[in-house]
């Protein structure tokens, strides 16, 4: 048998404001589906950002990837973009989409996949509270 | 390549009393083989619990599910059973069964599956103590 | 010697939106002194908060207040106001204040205190991401 | 000035049952007051406990108290006494008296406090839900 | 269908020093690569261990594997070995490997793996600081 | 009636390598004392620490002190001389004293204390492991 992957895991954090709020609909449907969480004047959240990659360790450094370049791809590429900031408003990768966290797990895995090498992206695990989190293990073969 | 499944989780807890015990074993064998989980008085836990479903995003809303569907959903079919109950006298899904979390999690998965709409039941996990956790990902086509 | 008092800490937690921006500054001032804080678009938190009465135990109950009651009091008087609400626009005992922890930190104290019996608040502590929180201890006679 | 107190916790915890029921009031008395707590056949949480002690560092050891010592004086006058136990049928320190936390916390500081030497005991903290925990002092002179 | 595997995991912990330092490089290549991590005067971390082994709930017991039996084997195996030791120079099985917890992870599971009956090791799951963690499933069939 | 103060936390965290041995003892008399926590070959931690400071928020700002002013200084004469540190070996202001948490504690007080303006330090908070922590309130008039 050989080796099997190993899986390595960061956690980042960020904090951010944003609505839920579909604009093809009217305020009522708004209010009726998405109750508190469309309140015209925002809300927000801590995030906590948990990224999974997967590879064999290299011999010479026992690492699937330095964790200090995960880091700054993570820091560069998602926490820069969404830290101190409105999900609505000021992230690219968000606008036209509902902001909903769901949607936030696919547009972070899109910022980070393109920058790994030598591994591969497995998970993006993302807290919205402390009571509910999404995950997302990236596009499916046709 | 398509998008791929979203996984959506959902925290809650609850408080209960059980004990270990095969009725058809003497108090010896009980003892011998559950120790002090075996104590004929009771003991408890705050169990929390963990509940995954997994779907593609509605365009419309950017949920795989709406978690306020899913809390009601947990909230109706377990906690209403299980909070500050006994496990093994009042709870109806348990009875004839041993009080373990092994048991508990299948238990739960088979209240919370016949009422998700739309998306699947991915995984019930339970944590017990701060130190043991159960994981059921429901039963296996044969 | 008599027995002494006892604390009793109640937690709860909401999501808002705010900024850290004094109207009387310059922009430049307020991004040189508040840095990401003074986004004009928002950010937000889970803030996770901590009330904390203190009293003799009844001896009828055991407790120092009902758990029950103290929840509904913090709910209504601090939940309600601020779960999904912008700190600055939505909040009227935060008008014309900055929006700090510590000053959100002494409204909250100001919203409970008044409907306490029979026990006295302590303390007020209030979390605003997983690295700083604030404690207010109430006023101090002159 | 002199270098002040340190003050030194160590955390425990252990699994028990209780229920809250006054013997002396009806059975819809007692539902009134503690509603589902009141459940005849219990339920169970995971206690975490804190235990403080004050001194100053012995100078050979910098310690104000050796934490194996104060383990094994948790270990065998509390958590042996409430492991996997029912706190109003099982614990002789709780006979005739509420099962609140309350008055757990104040029968925890009486098992520990004479066996401390060198060292006072300074509180004593106790979590019974991640939302709820006490805090005792000990008596106060008259 | 029939019932599928349910997983039960066990969390331990333990500390110990290391650093990170390939012998065949230079103290200058050593510091590029791994910065302070190959401080000679090593560093050291609060590991947290989760072991999950996979099977079905024996129906005697409703356990897949008695978590008492499960913590003695990492107790021996893992836990004596590991705590309060130098993962370079104190631990059999990891001399001559690079000491990150990819490799620690590796050598974890093939101290726990020889000794389970009645059900399979899934997973070794190792946090070495609150912001990262590596995951083992042991080896793959060729 | 005057506002009270307001106390404010800063969370930090290092990991550190140090080992609890007596150089006036023998191996045996601190193999006796400090068990696996005297190994030659060092241990280490993950440690948190929460620096609390106390003051009257400014009317301008709603702060007490500036948090990023106080994480500079915590990171500049704490974190930068401690983390991925031997304590015994490499970190000058703890010279000549056993490395217990509670020197370590009070180390950093006076690391800390001559860098505050306009607030005071309050209380050092170190987390040694999950289950232990020490608190100093600095030095006490005489």
């Amino acid at each position: 048998m050989n080796q099997g992957l190993l899986y390595i895991t960061r956690k980042e954090h960020f904090n951010a404001a944003h609505k839920l709020y579909n604009p093809s609909w009217t305020k009522e449907e708004n209010d009726a589906v998405f109750g508190k969480c469309a309140n015209e004047h925002w809300h927000g959240h801590n995030f906590d950002l948990y990224v999974t990659v997967k590879g064999h360790p290299n011999p010479d450094t026992g690492f699937v990837i330095d964790l200090k370049v995960l880091k700054k791809i993570i820091q560069e590429h998602v926490v820069d973009v969404l830290d101190h900031r409105n999900i609505n408003l000021d992230v690219p990768f968000m606008h036209g989409k509902m902001a909903s966290i769901e949607n936030l797990a696919i547009g972070i895995w899109n910022q980070i996949e393109p920058h790994l090498k030598d591994c591969s992206l497995h998970c993006i695990k993302l807290w919205e509270t402390r009571n509910n989190y999404v995950e997302y293990f990236g596009p499916q073969p046709t």
